[in-house]
């Protein structure tokens, strides 16, 4: 890795996109020996509903915690990707949630539109695990950018969920590895 | 408010300190119309099982979303008071648990020992709510430097724990806001 890697999650309150950065996080420190910053920023806006929730990833020490411009952004809402799509890396990655983003917008990077939720909702039979889902995304992205081992992201996973879900979680896990691997 | 208020939480993987501070950061947001930035950072030592989550909060938007020197502290076990307990803010306050952290140090700060797991374990009957008691004292804090109403974390607890645990979280939380307010 070159310097520091920078995922945003977003979309609407009850999505879990903080839980997957936390995810994200704990997989990069304690499964992988990085640095990792694990961050939420709220203006009054949040009573809005929507939710963000960003973690950058260093080999070395993090100096400045908040994603300036992503390298890659999850986005499973609307109004989420109608604010935040551009502020994406030039060259960067956008995943959109194919119920949620009907518009797609233009942006300087690579974008995929993915059946997140709705691999949820069909495969596993819970838009609960929709953030599990988007954590088998990302994996197969760090994966392929060599940042991480999708191993580490689902061994981080199995110390968040509560016991008796690891199974369900695993499978919407796989499930969204294997949406992305068929795209990259 | 002058200016920013920064709290940390800190203690083992477990006692859910980063739910507390993701709740503080979302009453302040969402119920009192505050800026919050809700952060964990996270190097290679975090395979040894500490924890740590800070929130910092304010009227106004807040430029840098690390504590730098916490202006309250609610530490909830031995190792992470030797680390941390020397950063709190000059004339800050330090909470300490009485079972986990035995030995306690001087620190130019108001320092409290409470009962907080003891009171999860015995009263509630789950060392789980560790964290929901932790809510309660600080909450009692927060009220009595006129920062935050104690009905808006009440409010983002409830926003965040499972359904069907409701109660008892409320429980938990009234708690540890009365062993708080028997002290200030």
């Amino acid at each position: 890795m070159s310097g520091r890697y920078e995922i945003r999650f977003a979309g609407s309150g009850g999505q879990g996109v903080i839980l997957a950065a936390v995810i994200i996080g704990e997989a990069a420190a304690i499964f992988e020996g990085l640095h990792a910053v694990q961050s939420q920023a709220y203006g009054p806006e949040a009573r809005g509903g929507k939710s963000k929730s960003e973690v950058v990833i260093s080999r070395g020490e993090i100096d400045y915690p908040k994603a300036t411009a992503p390298d890659l952004q999850i986005i499973l809402n609307q109004t989420s990707c109608d604010e935040f799509v551009s502020e994406t890396k030039k060259g960067g990655i956008v995943i959109l949630d194919d119920t949620y983003v009907l518009s797609v917008p233009k942006a300087d990077a690579e974008v995929f539109v993915l059946p997140i939720v709705k691999t949820a909702r069909e495969k596993i039979g819970r838009e609960l695990v929709t953030n599990m889902v988007a954590l088998g995304v990302t994996a197969r992205v760090l994966e392929s950018l060599d940042l991480m081992k999708p191993e580490s992201v689902k061994k981080a996973i199995m110390q968040r969920v509560p016991k008796g879900t690891e199974e369900m979680n695993d499978r919407a896990f796989s499930e969204g590895y294997e949406l992305m691997k068929s795209k990259m």
